[in-house]
């Protein structure tokens, strides 16, 4: 069952020790990490929550979600991990569609001379683009970029296509791939060089109607977010310098992680004129004059999965949200060898009235029952049902919930019923705890001294700030890395820029973040 | 409406002109071909049926599906294309989960020496590879193929993976796409350089188990096409020379194009043991014994969005069966001043009775009815809903099928229960008609003569043929092009090869193709 092993030198196959050198130095993992220990031994985490790094990589490795391959800070989605992207997918899609968004697929490449236009976007994402410069034999005549974003490929058919106010709003979606070669750290899900996501380019023939849209757009990502993946996060729009390059304005959704990490999930921006001027989209108004047409774009991105993955589960392993789970009930019979038949017969049977929970029947005999529990709670299977010949006497199962361990006894009689509400239950608790965690690691800081202890203390700090580049610039140099995640609130009457000590413009959440 | 007379001068972009030499160049073009002309000269199809190749470039850019890019031999997929190609998955993916396939997503880009392992393979893909060999200003240390197909990424992670029986069958699939940088003329759908598709990769404990699949898996894509894109295809296996690069056998389904080519639809590949010895996918199997896995392949691509537009669509335009037409029914309310706003509040209450068809009303004012007629026709609604006052008065509506323009007069009260007996009856007169046209192109060819005249009537002929690959050289020299399509059947007693006059092993349809 355990395929993560194959890590191990048992493997046989003659790419693995390079293999294992390649993630190794790209991901810096130590040997353990990588299950390089006896298939007994590595069954189990073996890192503690608190231990984020070590910890979340046991995780991704053991709960069967990903792994790595041969190409440097790629990973492979693995059934679990895609089935949720695709629930993710299919939730937010059905949203989009309802509000009048429609789906298409541009290409993957972009010639060097499209990207290069918009001088600010460029800027922003030229050190990380994976440039196709050979086909076959033959060399380009210009390079292309693997999409880190496709603005610069989209935008020249937004203005071929554009005509007149009649041709607006247009409002076009895509479900690709996109790469951004980072030098930086990758981490599984949370920064991949190549990742999946949904990017939403609206035109618009009001800058109204073009920022309207945000509060329908962002909703449909906090709803999926908090309704299925079970996430508090709070929106909050970027300072000029953390905005999307070529934005007049960004808003985000942002989570923070076990490690007291802020990270940012989907995302809003607000492009203004600005690529309309660059890739020169125009309109006839109703008054029969030409305009550029006001823009936005959104995303949500794989990255949501480490997020969720990271918050919700524990030192036992993966713990998921039951609306997204795959697999939502594991059924583990408890086998003695007189009554095994009449056991197993029973857990079929209760399989078979369940089947809309999609429910796995663990009847392997090679393995204890208790082998079994450990593997399913490592796993995320929300709910756990035991049967054994006792139970069976007394027409009854034991019901074992993943999120805190309770157990109860459930007549078989009422089980589906008694299933949907823990499964309710389950989905709502976890929500309510990431929302404790959230608020539980937020603070204030009215001066650089509070700032930089609330930092050291692994807190969000609620911060006064200006509205300056260098302010920010100096807030990360003095604080060791900490940033300005979002602005909260312009409630800064009285109160002072935290660095330079001059008129607070806005209230701006400050913290470490990914 | 209509974005694709975006190309024309009044697009205003600076780079438009060099966009059209570009596509005009790759394309090979005609200056009408990419609507010019003005707005009204455009709107309908200026080539008939018969003159294919312009004929099906103007449905695709006058009909909304596709644009052409920056990118030489890449296209947009459109809003309708796109859908379509979602419906095609979502129907294809749901039959393959039942059949305990599960998604994955494996990573976009091959290192140089994985791909570079199955000799066959990479003799097959290497001349079409797109190469990544920089990302950002750093030259990376070894080359990066961005996927042609994946074999040569997934199967490192399958040999992990696999260690006993236990693990078999591992039955994974992507959606995802791929790019083969083809330097045949691309045409929109049929051959462009990036496609979207979806590629099966199966491990198995047993030949017999891995070749079984077979019927299940093509029995998927040819129900999925039949049923739904409305099209009549045969399953064939390939000649030696054809089958894919690195296979054992490699069975297809056929299409005809109506000028009379030949076109391969979805695939299945049995690949033996071939890529599990170089990649090195061994198991235990239950006597304790390693042995290589047996493996699978298939897969269906976007080029089946061309194959049924080509195949159904008339000199009006597209036509679309109605099971993957995302709108089903257009209702062109006929407005007179007098009566308009009485006809208009008719008309949206039929759309909204209507919903399930997901109707279009076309209420602009600025176009009359036979405008619209030919615009909707040209597009593809399948069914038009025709109202004017008169039809008010009398509570009736005027239908009209797009697949064979005839009219009816229908009662308001009965309109949803008829729309579905007529979409039905498109559906099935579609496919009749498919494979009508089908079963007409076939012929017989017992000589060389026989099988010269064949091709040159544009005709699929049955010809007897012996397994040599030189005789296949042979034929296409002869032909001027055809090619073994697939094999037919073994029944060749007393027959010989049409071109060695050897006894022949096979009867085999030999035709022209894309």
């Amino acid at each position: 069952m355990d395929r993560i092993s194959g890590f191990g030198p048992e493997g046989g196959s003659s790419i693995l020790p390079e293999l294992i050198s390649i993630t190794r130095k790209f991901f810096k993992l130590k040997k353990y990490e990588l299950g390089m220990k006896k298939e007994k031994d590595t069954k189990g985490l073996t890192a503690e929550k608190d231990e984020f790094s070590e910890w979340f990589t046991q995780i991704m490795l053991k709960a069967d979600l990903a792994d790595y391959t041969d190409v440097s800070g790629c990973i492979v989605f693995k059934p679990t991990a895609y089935a949720i992207w695709e629930k993710i997918k299919e939730e937010c899609d059905k949203r989009f569609k309802k509000i009048g968004i429609k789906n298409v697929y541009f290409p993957l490449f972009i010639p060097e001379k499209l990207l290069a236009r918009e001088e600010e976007h460029v800027k922003g994402f030229a050190p990380e683009v994976a440039w196709v410069s050979q086909a076959g034999n033959k060399k380009l005549k210009e390079r292309l970029a693997v999409r880190p974003t496709s603005e610069a490929i989209m935008y020249p058919s937004y203005s071929k296509w554009i005509r007149s106010w009649r041709d607006l709003p247009l409002e076009l979606n895509q479900w690709n791939n996109a790469v951004r070669w980072e030098f930086k750290h990758p981490v599984p899900f949370l920064r991949t060089r190549e990742f999946l996501w949904n990017e939403g380019h609206g035109a618009y023939s009001s800058e109204k109607e073009c920022i309207e849209k945000k509060d329908a757009i962002l909703g449909v990502y906090k709803e999926v977010c908090e309704k299925f993946l079970g996430l508090y996060g709070m929106i909050g729009r970027k300072t000029e310098k953390e905005k999307f390059a070529g934005a007049v304005f960004s808003e985000k959704l942002h989570y923070i992680m076990p490690n007291g990490k802020a990270i940012e999930g989907p995302c809003f921006h607000y492009d203004g004129q600005n690529f309309a001027k660059v890739y020169d989209i125009k309109f006839l108004n109703k008054d029969g004059k030409k305009e550029y047409v006001w823009q936005n774009t959104y995303a949500i991105s794989t990255r949501m999965l480490g997020v969720m993955f990271a918050i919700h589960s524990d030192d036992k392993g993966l713990i998921l949200p039951p609306k997204i789970a795959p697999n939502k009930v594991v059924i583990v019979p408890i086998l003695f060898e007189n009554s095994k038949e009449k056991v197993l017969k029973k857990a079929r049977e209760i399989k078979n009235e369940l089947q809309k929970f999609s429910v796995i029947l663990d009847d392997r005999e090679e393995y204890k029952p208790g082998f079994k529990f450990n593997e399913w709670e490592l796993k995320g299977i929300p709910i756990r049902i035991e049967i054994g010949p006792k139970d069976l006497e007394k027409n009854q199962v034991v019901l074992v919930r993943r999120d805190n361990f309770k157990k109860e006894v459930v007549e078989i009689k009422k089980l589906q019923e008694r299933i949907d509400e823990v499964l309710k239950d389950i989905q709502k608790n976890l929500f309510e705890k990431s929302k404790k965690i959230y608020l539980d690691s937020l603070t204030k800081a009215e001066n650089l001294e509070e700032l930089k202890n609330a930092i050291k203390n692994k807190k969000i700090a609620l911060t006064p700030l200006c509205n300056k580049i260098e302010c920010e610039d100096i807030l990360k140099a003095e604080t060791g890395g900490a940033k300005a995640l979002f602005i909260a609130d312009n409630n800064v009457e009285n109160k002072s820029c935290v660095i330079c000590g001059k008129p607070a413009v806005y209230n701006v959440y400050v913290g470490k973040s990914y």
